[in-house]
C-alpha cells in the first residue's frame, strides 16, 4: 500500500508507531491504526479534528478521542504499569496554550506514565508559579509549554534539579512570527537542564518525558 | 563643516543633542563637542573606546570618561537639581551585560537623574531578583537590561505598578542571532507596561528613563 | 477551572488583569469578565470580534463594545478621576491604522487618561503633521501609530521633549513582512525619546502611556 | 585574459564599463584601465582603498583618487558638456553617510552631471530640511542617502514632484541588520515616486540620477 | 472625517493623492473621489476588486474599471497632452505578471504617458526579448516586472541606456518566499540603471516610470 | 562585587553554579572560582582559551584544563559516585565536530558520570554508524553532535529506545547560516525520542544527560 | 494573444514547453494546449486540480489527467522509445510527501523515462531503506523526495555512485517554516552527488532525472 | 585516531573520499592523505590555503597545488582514462566568481573529466554568453557560477538541452547577505533543466557534472 508501517519498531524502540494525524485522510489513518491493531500494538494518532475523529471513531469504536488534545488512542488497561513511582510535571504558562500542553499530557498518558498538571501559572504573575514551587520540584521531569515570550522554561528551569522539556508554542501574534519568538528564547536559556523540541510539538515533549520517567 | 549640529534641540526636546562616538574620528567628536560647549550644553558622547577618549581628552580636558560605559560627558553640577524626588531602577540580568547596563545608567545620571543599580540577578536564579522586589517597586521606572532569552523584563514587568523599559543585549551566541531572540522576546512579553529599544541600546534605555523621570 | 485569574494584580500593579481576547470563546470570556466584576475591577477585553460581542453583551450587559477598537469594556465612571493635568496624544499615520491607533486610545481612556486624536498625518506630507505641531508638544506622553515604512515616529520624536511610544502596523504588502518594516524603522530611530512595543499592539502603546500620564 | 572587457558597452549604453574595484587586485585593475584608456573612455573605478590607490597611481598617473568616495577617476575634461540645465541633489541623513553619498556625488560628475550636496539633515530634526526645500524642489531629481531607520526618503519624496533614488546604508547596529531596516524602510514608502538600490549601492545612486538626468 | 485628503500634493507633486484601495470600503473611496473631483482632479484607485469597483460605479459613474490593473480611474481626457514624445516600455517576464504589469501600464496611461506592452519575455527563452531589443531600446524608460527569479531587469538593463525601473512580483513558490527572491535579484543586479520597488508595486513602477518620461 | 554567586543553586539543583567563560576576564573567572571553592564545590568552566587557562591555573593549579573541550575543572574524586550503572554515548557526525563533543563528554565526566564516545560516523557513510549499533542501544541517555546537515540524531534516534539530546554545531558555510541549518533539521526531526539543544552548547547537551543519567 | 509560446524550445531543448498550471485559468491552459498540439507536441501540464482538469479534459478529451501528482499530459506512445536502458528511482521518506513524488515519477515517464518507485523509507527507521539498497544503487539516477528534517538524499547519496536530485517538500509545522529545513539540510548535504531543487518541485526533480537518463 | 576513513567509499561510490581543508590543520590533512595513498587512492583536498598547503607538500611531495583553486590533489594519469566523449562546460559570470568557477573546474579534471572554461560571461552583457552558444550547447553537462543577482544559469538553461548544476557564489554586498540572493535566484529559475548546490560549493558542482558526464 501507500505506506510502510514499521512493525519492528516496537522491539527496536519501545513504542509502537505514531500516527502523525494532520494531512491524512480518516481512510488512511483507518487502514493504519487497523494494521497496528492487527499485533495488539497501544494506538496514538496526533493532530486529528473532532470532524475526522468521528469518522474514524464509527470503524474503530474501541479507540478514545480526546478533544483538547486532539489525540485518539487506545491504551492496553490490562498491561503492566510501567511507573509506579513518581510523575510528570505538565505545566503551562496561558490558557491558549492548553491544547499543546494537554497533547503533551495525553501523550504521556497513553504511554503510560503518571501527569500532574499545572497551568495558567505565566511568568507576568511569578507567584502563581512559586505556589506550586514543591509539587514541581517533585516530578521526575517537567515538560514546559509556553508562547508569546518562553520565559517559562527559564524559571521553572532555575528551580528544579530534574530535566526539562520546553515546548514553544505558536500562540502570539506580530514579531512572535508564529513561535519563532519562543522557540528561540528557550534555546538560549541561561537555565541549565533545558532541551526543546519543535514549535506546537506536545507530542514531541510528552514523548520525551515519558522515555525519561520509564528509565 | 560636515555636520549641522542641531542647536535649537536644547529649546525644542530639553536635552542638546547627544554624540553616538562609533565610526566617527577623535577630531570629529572633538569638533562637535567644542560646538556644543561653546553655548555651555551638557555633553554626552556614547560608545567611545578608551583609546579614542584619550585623545579627546586632551583636548578636551573638562570631560570625564566612564570606562565600563564607554561614555564621555561634561554635566553641569551647578545647574538646578532637575528631580529630587524618586529613583530609576537599573537591572541587568548576568554579569557580562554590564557594558549596556552603565551605558544606561551613566546616560540618567548625566542627564540629571537619580539612579539605583541591581546587577546579576537573572531569571535562573529567580530567588535574586526576588530578595529586591521592594526597591524595584519603589523606582518611578525601570530599565531591565537582559541577553541570551530576554526574560528579565516579564518577571519585573510582572511585579511593578510603573513602566518598565527593556534593553535586549547581543549577549549569547548560536540561536541568540546576536540579540534578535532578547529583542523577540521583550516585544512579546505577556507582562503589561514594557516597551522595548534596540539591541545593546543602554542609551536609549536611560534617555527614556530620563524622559519618564523628569516629567 | 482553566484559569487562574490574577486577583492580586490589581494591588501589585494597578490595574487588574487585562483580557485578551482573541483564540477565547465567549464563554471563557464571560467567565473571566464574571470573576474579576465580582471584585468590582474595571474591565477591559481587547481584540474581539463584533460576533463575539454581542454574545457577551447578552449575559454581561454592563459591559461597552467599542467596533473600530474591536474592545469591550466596563469604566467605574464613579471612581476617582486619576489625572485631570494633561492629555496622551494618539497619532496615527494612515486610515489604514485606525484600528490600532483605537484600540491605544480606548485602553488609555478606559484606564482614566484623556486622550486627544490626530489622525491621517504621515510623513509622505508633512505639513499635516506640522500643522498639530503645538498640541502634540503640549501632550504628557505621545502614542505613534504607523504601518508601511513607519517612519512617524521619528518625526514626531524629533519635535516633542517627552517620552514617544511607536506602535508599528502590520499594514503594508510585499516586503513589508506583515509589520516587521515598520517594526526595524521603529527600533532603528534616530530620534532620542522613543521605545517601541509590538506590531498591532495598540493595548500596548495605551497602557504605557497611561503608566506614564499617571504617574 | 582573466576578464572580457565589454568595449561595446559605450555604444549600447552611453557609458564605458564601471569597474567595481573590490576584490580585485591593484594589477587586474591597472590592466582593465590601460584596456578603457586606450579607447578613450572616462574611466570609474569603485571601491578603492587609500592604499591601492595609491599603488594604481603610480601607474596611472592620470588618474585622481577621491578619498572619501573612495573612488579612481578620470574624466574627459575637454568633452562636451552632456546637460547644462538643471543639476542631481544628493541628500544625506547624516555624517556616518558620507562616504555613500560621496560615492553617489562622484559618479554623477565623473559621468558628467551638476551636483548640490545638501548633508547632515536627517528627520530627527526636520527643520534642517525643510530649511533647504526649494534647493531640493528645483533640482531635477534627488539621490537620498539614510541609514539607521532610512526614512528621510519618504519626507522628501513627499516635498517634490520629481524622482528620489534612495540610497540605504549599512551605518546602524543591533535590530539594524547591516542596513536591511533602511533596505525595508524604503522600499515601504508611502510617498510616490520613490524606488531604491542596493544597501551602501552610492554608485547605482549617481548612475541611475545620470541617467535621468541626461535624458 | 477620517481622513485629511492631500489637497496640496497636485501642486506640490505634479499629481493629485492617488488612492490605495485596498483595505478602504466601497464608501470611504466614494467620499475620497468626490472630495478630489470637486476640484477636477484626475482619479486613480488601485486595488480595487471588481466587486468593489461595481458598487463605486454606481455612485461615481464618469470612472473607468480596468480589471486585469484593478484600477479605477478618470482622465481629463480635455487637458493638454503632457509628453508626445517617447514611451515608456512596460515589459513582462511571465503571463502570471500580467496584472502587476497592467497596474504599472494603465497607472501611466491614466498619468498621460504612452506605453508600449512587450509581455511573456523571460529569460528562459531570451531570443523572445532580443526580437523586441529595438523597441525597447528606443523608449524614454523601462519598466520590468517579473517574478519566480526575476533575472528580467538585469538583461534589459545590459541592452539599454535609459533608466530601467524593476518591479518583482511574488509570483512562484517554496524558496520564493513570495517575491523575495526576486526582490533580491533586482536589488544586486550587476547592470548599472536599475532601481527597484517594492514587491507587486506596478503603481509604483508605473509612477516612477512617468516622473522620469515627463521631464 | 560585579556578581552574585548563586550558592544556593547546589542544594536546589544538584550543582554548583556552572561558570560560562567566554567574555569573562581572567581575574573575573578566578574570582568566582574561589568563592565557589570556598565551599567545596566542583568547578567547571566552559569556553575558555589556552591563553586565559594558563593565567587562571596560575592562581588556582588545583584546576585541570581540557584543551580540546576548552574547559577548566575541579572534580571531587573522593566524593561517592553518583551513577556506577549504564553511559552517556556521545555520538559526533564529523572530525570538525570534536570541539563541541569534547565539551558535552567532558561535562559528563566532571559531573560524575561515564561517558562512551564514538566519532566520525555521518551519515554520509551510514555504515559506520551501524557498527556501532549496538553500544549505542545500550547507553542510557545519548548527545548526538552534528554540523552542516545535521541528520545524525534522527538516524540514532530511529535505532534507540531512550532519549537523545542533539547538539547541531555551527559547522558548514554557505547556506548553513553558521548551524541554523543543522538546528532546523533537529527540530523538525521525524524520530520521536529527540530534544534540541543552542547551536555549539555541548555544555547544555552533556548537562541534560547528566541529569537523565543521574535519575 | 496573452502568451508567447516557445515553440521553438523542442529544437533547442529536446522538449516542448511545460505548462505551469497554477494560476492560470482553464480557458488559458486550453489555448496553449491546443497550440502545442497543432505540432503535435507531448503535453505536461503540472499544478492542475481536479475541478481544472475536468473542464479542460471536456474540451480536449485526448489528455490524461493523474490525480495524485496533479499533471495532465498527452504522450506520442508510437514515438521512438527514447531509453531502453536503466531507470530513474524515484524515492520518497514520508507518506505525505506522495504528491511531490508523483510529480516527479509522471513527469519522467510522460517525457519517456522508465521509473521505480521506493516510498515510505525516510530515515527515522533506516532498515525500511537499506532493505532497498540494491535496487537504488542500480538506478542512473535518483529523484530523493522529503519533507521535515528532508535527511533521506544525505544517506541515499553516501549509497550510491550515481547524481541525486533532492527535492524538499513542504511537509511539517512550527520551525520547518514551509519547507525550509529540508531545502537547508539538502544543500548542506555532507554527501558529494547531491544537487537540489525548489521547495515542491517534483517537476524539476523528474525533469532533471530525465536530462541525465537520457544521455 | 580522531577520523574514521571511509576506506570502503571507493567500491560503494566510484572515488575516494575527498578532504574538506577549511578547519583541519595540516597535520591532520597530512595524516588522511597518507591513509588514503596507502590503497593507491587519487586525492583531492578542497579549501586549502597557500601556507597550510606549502607545510603539506613539504611532507607529501607527490601532491600538486592549484592556487586559484586552493585544491590540492594527486591524479593517477596512468589510469584508465575515464570518458574521451564530450566534455563538462564551466562557465563563470563575473572575474570575481573564479575562485569557485576553478574550484569546479579542478575537480572535474582531477577526477578525470575534461573541461572548457568560459569566464566573465555575466547577463549584463549578454552578446558575450551568445558568442560562446554553440561551444557550451555541445557540452555533455554545465556547471554555471555565478554571484550578485546569480541569474546566469537560467539563461544559461534555457539554451540548452543537457543539465545544467547551478553554483551561488557569495560574491556581492548589501542585500545579497553573502550569496543568499544568488542561491534564491537559481531555485526559483523558470528554466528547466537546472538543479543547485550550496554558496561557493564550486567542489560540489564538479563532482555532480563528473557524475553525470561519465555515466
Ligand atoms: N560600487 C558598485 N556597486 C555596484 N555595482 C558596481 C559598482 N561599481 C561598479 N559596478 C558594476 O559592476 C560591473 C563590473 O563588474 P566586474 O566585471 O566584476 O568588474 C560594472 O559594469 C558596474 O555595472
Ligand atoms: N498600489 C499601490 N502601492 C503602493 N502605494 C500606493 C498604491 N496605490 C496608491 N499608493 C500610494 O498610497 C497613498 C495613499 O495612501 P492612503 O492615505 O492610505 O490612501 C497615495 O498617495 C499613493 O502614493
Ligand atoms: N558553554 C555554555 N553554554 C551555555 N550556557 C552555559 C555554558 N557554560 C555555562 N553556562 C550557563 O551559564 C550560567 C552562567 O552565566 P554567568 O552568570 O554569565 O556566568 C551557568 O549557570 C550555566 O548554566
Ligand atoms: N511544477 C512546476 N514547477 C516549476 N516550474 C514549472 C512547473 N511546471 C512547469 N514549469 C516551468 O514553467 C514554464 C512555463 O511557464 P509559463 O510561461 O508561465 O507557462 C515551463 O517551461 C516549465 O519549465
Ligand atoms: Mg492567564
Ligand atoms: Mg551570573
Ligand atoms: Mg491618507
Ligand atoms: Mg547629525
Ligand atoms: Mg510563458
Ligand atoms: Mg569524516
Ligand atoms: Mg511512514
Ligand atoms: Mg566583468
Amino acid at each position: 500500500g501507500f505506506a510502510k508501517v514499521d512493525h519492528h519498531r516496537k522491539k527496536r524502540q519501545g513504542f509502537a508507531e505514531v500516527i502523525y494525524g494532520e494531512g491524512k485522510t480518516a481512510d488512511q489513518i483507518i487502514s493504519i491504526v487497523q494494521a497496528l491493531r492487527a499485533r495488539n500494538n497501544e494506538i496514538l494518532v496526533t493532530r486529528v479534528s473532532k470532524e475526522k475523529a468521528e469518522v474514524i471513531l464509527y470503524t474503530c469504536p474501541e479507540l478514545t478521542y480526546n478533544e483538547t488534545a486532539h489525540i485518539l488512542f487506545w491504551k492496553d488497561e490490562t498491561g503492566p504499569i510501567k511507573n509506579k513511582r513518581g510523575y510528570i510535571a505538565v505545566i503551562a504558562a496561558g490558557t491558549s496554550d492548553l491544547r499543546v500542553a494537554e497533547e503533551a499530557a495525553v501523550t504521556a498518558e497513553v504511554l503510560g506514565s503518571n501527569v500532574h498538571r499545572i497551568y495558567d501559572v505565566g511568568v507576568a504573575g511569578i507567584h502563581r508559579l512559586l505556589n506550586h514551587a514543591e509539587e514541581i520540584q517533585q516530578a521526575t521531569v517537567s515538560v514546559v509549554v509556553a508562547g508569546m515570550e518562553g520565559a517559562l522554561p527559564s524559571v521553572v528551569g532555575g528551580l528544579v534539579s530534574h530535566p526539562v522539556i520546553a515546548v514553544p508554542t505558536s500562540i502570539g501574534y506580530g514579531a512572535n512570527f508564529h513561535g519563532l519568538s519562543a522557540l528561540l528564547t528557550m534555546l538560549n536559556s541561561c537555565a541549565s537542564g533545558i532541551s526543546v523540541v519543535n514549535i506546537d510539538n506536545g507530542f514531541g515533549g510528552g514523548y520525551n518525558a515519558v522515555l525519561i520517567h520509564q528509565l
